[in-house]
């Protein structure tokens, strides 16, 4: 059995049962071997940077890494900033990186470059295995380490692919803990705190986003008077009707800073203590108000835990306030991106798993889609854009049985555009509305808010470089192109039936809603 | 003047012309100072990939450097794979990569990466300026320090494009000496060499495949029967009629061997010594016949004056050959690879550029075009895929006046293809001829090559992964999606016609040119 079989079934014993993959020649028995390896499947992405996102939204919605398969440094390079963004959700994942045969490295080849210094910009665990008779413990150290919740890179010299392991693999599972040991002192604090009756706010984020972590924290609110507020960009927040609804931190730092004005407490539950996202002139850039003191309950993972734990402390008799159902009223007339967010409350299926790179059209979506039937939001967690089409891909294979709807700006999308045919390739049930502005928004608004030098007003060099409407994108025709069905819509109207058409057919649509620019 | 305004116009007094750019917050006041600066002509890109690659395509032609402006960590990793080909290709570069605030970095925000890890990945020179006093002279350096055939990567942290500088610059521009120094010692022993009589191959490269390293070598070759050979992928090639011809060394291992069998001398001017691209089991890498001594003449700076100095001594007399002009017949039916080198070789316009990431579509493409009008060739030096519509790009606007075809395998086109976007955004005179045989053959071949077990008769999840025709791609809708005009060819009649109308018409076209997988 050679070094690639043995990886790939190392894998499937590990519970690893989906590979991303785009690879090339070095990457040649890997891929060979996955015929003798049924329990593997393998998908294929046009462009690495769709392979990485697919896995972190595998990984969001399954709990369980997936694989990704790469090229050597240039094909790790181009899955960086969607690697980026997973390591910011903290989800497992396993990076196979091939690389050169260990003999072949010291020439010097076009494709060869310094893998390791790639990796270790994104990962909790990097290693090369350089000899085959190591490949199956490596896969299993790489593996335990991902489910700490880290990408794990595991460079994969050709030579070790191709070599035949002598000894047949007895290892062992190794056993990953993941996040935080319970801290009885830290929730002791927090309840001293939180009994005080000052000005609290609890912020939630890492596994307390789901309906344990948000049903606790509630609960502590009720019977404390804290707020609760969840981290600007979660991983994975469960909502709608009948979950504990929760409002989520302001990306712009006036919104975040009034959000927390006034608190004398701020204890963090599997969220990073508040930061400004950018810095701006004479702006902080820590939002933590002055005076206010912080408390770490849990880092991201063991957050709901300590958050039951706190609960049954606090609020032992206290049920959790849940959402009610509702959605909004249907409107009608031309598409804003405030009824588009409307049109998508209103029809929301059962059970959506929503992945949100809607930027700066999707403002209004938590408003309109809060009584919606219950369903999961996945957030750009890193900031890199060109999450959302790759993400949905990764989520639709995690959960085949539930629809899942990408929201996606329209600048955003042209980063991983090819994620729309590896959702046809693989008859994904993903709905994608583009909102189609033709702008940078976000970088519009931002052009004013660093206090840029002519922001009162842009010159046209300024304005052209954040104007992505000349030419117009039609995404539709890319859509097609790429084997997607797609239609257009302007109206309220045309999106709701466009909707209707896309949730009843199974397989992946494409939708483009085109909205004016926030600015006009 | 802050920070931003003094960069743009250091870079502009340093004959820097042209920023490609994808920027983002921490770009704003760059972005805002482009309309203060009217010399700096500013070229949007929807993905930093085509960004990097279009200075790379610029550099090549125009000899001097364009910026690039990119966000962050996650947009130079985004850009890093072009990267990575130019500093193969030895161009010079100067990419800008804002980055938060110096006082910010601290707070680690979501979008906070390790650059200077990225940077030096593929830079030949990296600075990041902490002070806005130091903007004009750190500009100056990183100039000269691109033109000496490096990426040169200035990290920008926003506070310093925003901050005022206090101080007008009174700097001095930084000569740089690019390459080599004139060693006569090298040139000595290449003549007693030549003079030798022995079996000798000149493999030329760097600076050394334009016309006066060409014209040097063939007069060499002439006067003492040495071979000349061209390095497999050449930055800048130039060709056809009336131009000296040189074969290139050849892509896969066997036919490069075959080429230097019995060579008992090689002389490298501008070359690297040859190694296989890949290694594969049982094949060497070193690809110098055992027993060949190999000899440097000069590095990839300094390889055409070197040969030319040693023209001068071993053949004063010699005039260089050239190649006859001379197109192939036109030919009909269904199109193939051969039949679209024929065409593109028929009908190749006066003074055109060719970017050439065919592939394995384009073996026979160097054929097809050897007596064509005089024409440049640029290749993908370092093999990361997704090189050829973002250099089309730059090349187009280092030469406004000249037509360029970009010849593109239809994988590879899904790396970067939003460089159609900015094509049809600057009307640029670029015509894309896809070839798309809705594989990636290349895979296919070196699945047989690297003796993958199942290689004899691979199975079927293998032939998948390497299958990109399910879905069918349509190159016509994704280009029209992106405003550039756009036919389908499936004839060589039809790709005549085609390529009429794209060479007649002004402004960006693309050809999607249907040929079988060479493996059927």
């Amino acid at each position: 059995m050679n070094g690639a079989r043995t990886l790939l079934s190392t894998l499937v014993d590990e519970g690893v049962e989906v590979c991303f993959a785009n690879p090339g020649t070095s990457e040649m028995h890997f891929v060979a071997a996955l015929d003798d390896v049924p329990e593997m499947r393998s998908v294929l992405a046009l462009f690495e940077g769709v392979a990485t996102g697919a896995a972190d939204g595998y990984a969001r919605i399954a709990d369980k890494p997936a694989a990704v398969l790469l090229h050597l440094g240039p094909g790790l390079a181009n899955g960086l900033a969607n690697l980026h963004n997973a390591r910011r959700a903290h989800v497992p994942m396993l990076v196979v990186v091939g690389d050169h045969a260990t003999y072949h490295k010291r020439y010097d080849a076009p494709l060869e470059s310094d893998i390791e210094a790639l990796a270790g910009s994104v990962s909790g665990w990097v290693h090369r295995t350089e000899n085959v008779a190591d490949i199956a413990a490596d896969a299993r150290a790489a593996v335990a380490a991902g489910r700490s919740g880290v990408v794990a890179t595991l460079i994969l010299p050709a030579d070790v692919s191709w070599n035949q392991a002598s000894i047949p693999d007895a290892g062992q599972s190794i056993s990953s803990t993941r996040g935080a040991q319970r801290d009885d002192g830290a929730v002791r604090a927090a309840a001293e705190v939180l009994r005080s009756g000052a000005r609290t706010v609890i912020l939630i984020g890492g596994d307390a986003t789901r309906i344990a972590g948000l049903s606790a924290a509630t609960r502590i609110a009720a019977a404390t008077g804290a707020r609760v507020l969840c981290e600007t960009f979660p991983t994975r927040l469960q909502r709608g009707a009948g979950v504990p609804a929760v409002d989520r931190l302001g990306y712009f730092a006036e919104a975040a800073e009034a959000q927390l004005a006034g608190a004398q407490h701020l204890i963090l539950a599997g969220a990073a203590s508040p930061v400004s996202f950018f810095a701006y002139p004479g702006k902080r850039s820590d939002l933590v108000p002055d005076g206010c003191r912080v408390h770490t309950l849990a880092e991201y993972a063991g957050a709901a835990a300590a958050l039951e734990q706190l609960a049954d402390e606090l609020a032992p008799g206290t049920e959790a306030a849940v959402a009610p159902p509702g959605r909004p009223e249907m409107p009608s007339g031309p598409l804003t991106a405030v009824s588009v967010s409307a049109v998508v409350g209103a029809m929301l299926p059962e059970r959506a798993i929503i992945v949100d790179e809607s930027n700066t059209a999707g403002v209004t979506l938590a408003a309109g889609t809060a009584g919606a039937p219950a369903h999961d939001v996945l957030t750009l967690t890193g900031g890199a854009i060109g999450y959302g089409m790759p993400t949905a891909v990764g989520a639709a294979i995690a959960a085949p049985d539930r629809p899942v709807l990408s929201l996606q700006a329209d600048g955003a999308a042209m980063y991983t555009v090819s994620a729309l045919w590896t959702q046809a390739r693989e008859q994904l049930d993903v709905t994608t509305v583009i909102l189609n502005n033709g702008a940078y928004d976000i970088l519009r608004i931002e052009l004013q808010r660093v206090g840029a030098e002519a922001a009162t007003d842009p010159g046209p060099k300024a304005r052209d470089l954040l104007d992505i409407g000349r030419p117009t994108m039609d995404f539709v025709q890319l859509a097609q192109g790429m084997g997607v069905p797609a239609r257009r819509a302007t109206t309220a109207e045309a999106l709701a039936a466009a909707l209707a058409w896309a949730f009843e057919e199974p397989g992946p649509h494409l939708i483009e809603a085109v909205i004016p620019s926030l600015l006009g």
